[in-house]
């Protein structure tokens, strides 16, 4: 028997990919968890049918949602990650000698578990001293802790089910509360073949409290249109006024200082979507 | 009944396409040829089971195989063309008014008869003054002309079947012999996570007789990792040194003059491929 799982990422396209077993399947108290054995990209992630990390690309969005963030700003001592149970963020942000301690805020403690039973090359740096686990939501850490941080990262899932919240208006303007002074944040944002809207309306709100925003894009095989962007909101420093000569060679697969100026440029019909 | 299109990508990966109906499908003299309607992507063109064009999506293909080097190039007179039956790279050529006269070189007719049927936005452009359409052998076709073209672009298919020749080092020597002595041309060559092999052996095998080779990239969503690769050979131009300034403004809706530059920035993982 061949077993393929596919995951529709509209209601009419969809990507396959066969399958080795079944690691492990669950009705969590927020999604459906189910972690498989891939031929293609290895073990793979997946909540409510939808991709969510995988062994093989994973490096390209946990360095792309970190390292664009944490070199924009001079000294990220205190960082937050909201999401992320799969650590691929966390192992990441400790990459950062100048982060004192990263808190993650992930909803689903049933993520991190099984992340860290068959996914150890993401979540291995989850124990790490610096690292503090918060089994929690992540709208209302946010709410509770003001002024608090000096980035933050939002590792969402997609805009239904639990995350929901996490691309409201309101969530950004917690999110502006509880950065420090000077402090940004970066929220994956989707693709904008199939969710231009949602690309659209987050980028406006985020704009019309943030006096820099910008957006950004990675190549991603396994997330919908294989072209996933991300939108920066930051209070002082401007990501793209960064001055690349000054970052210092860090271990990645995808992000180099080169593509810390280049991911910012848009083709067209993406940057359209932020005028 | 529900009718999906599944290109196996790899062996063990692929996409999957809502399909309303089949227009045409067909063994021609070199492959097999279909055309279906896809409610995703649009009229789509598959190839021995291989998507080679959509209308929702050609545009980055067509202005990424065309834009960097025409305006590499100061005075692209004499182009060529080959494989391209769709059109696609036809009508964005077009779009540069020094060129004099442009060559379509196809091996198989029917995918230019079938693509003027169902495709007409792509290949709407074929019979205009300034295009010779040629149902021939490319491979012959280059060895034919000597220091003929100022810029040329293979616009081919995947490296097996009728396309086979056209990643092989003997087909780069003809090229070289087939532009002028400041000619330059581009080819499609993949992509980096599937093949990342392929990439590397033409690298290496340009890079072998042109003085200045590139590599640069842009997304695709229903090509195989949505991340596709072209490879420059050039003899006296780099794309890279382009005054971005001096491009004119086209209709386009991928290409910009900044992207022009931020195309050849590559993740490191493809960067190492150049190596």
């Amino acid at each position: 028997m061949e077993l393929w799982f596919t995951e529709k990422q509209t209601e009419n396209f969809g990507i396959t990919a066969k399958v080795n077993k079944s690691l492990h399947t669950e009705k969590t108290d927020f999604q459906q968890l189910d972690m498989i054995q891939t031929k293609e990209f290895g073990n793979m992630l997946v909540l409510d049918g939808m991709v969510m990390t995988t062994e093989k690309d994973e490096f390209v969005y946990h360095e792309m949602v970190t390292h664009p963030v944490l070199f924009t700003h001079p000294n990220p001592k205190h960082v937050l990650v909201v999401g992320g149970g799969d650590g691929g963020a966390i192992r990441e942000v400790l990459k950062h000698p100048q982060v004192e301690k990263v808190v993650l805020v992930e909803i689903d403690g049933k993520v991190i578990e099984y992340s860290k039973k068959y996914l150890p090359s993401i979540a291995g740096k989850l124990d790490d001293a610096r690292v503090e686990v918060l089994v929690d939501d992540g709208f209302m850490h946010i709410h509770k802790n003001k002024n608090q941080y000096d980035v933050i990262m939002v590792d969402s899932t997609e805009p239904v089910g639990p995350a929901a919240p996490l691309f409201e208006r309101g969530f950004y303007q917690g999110i502006y509360e509880s950065l420090k002074e000077d402090g940004l944040f970066v929220a994956q944002t989707d693709n904008p073949w199939f969710k231009s809207e949602l690309i659209k309306k987050v980028f406006k709100d985020v704009r019309e409290i943030f006096p820099i925003t910008k957006l950004y894009t990675c190549n991603i095989p396994t997330y919908p249109s294989g072209m996933w962007t991300f939108t920066i909101g930051s209070k002082k420093y401007d990501p793209e006024a960064v001055d690349i000569s000054t970052i210092p060679e860090i271990d990645t697969k995808y992000y180099t200082p080169k593509i810390h100026k280049a991911c910012f440029v848009l083709p067209r019909f993406v940057e359209l979507l932020t005028k």
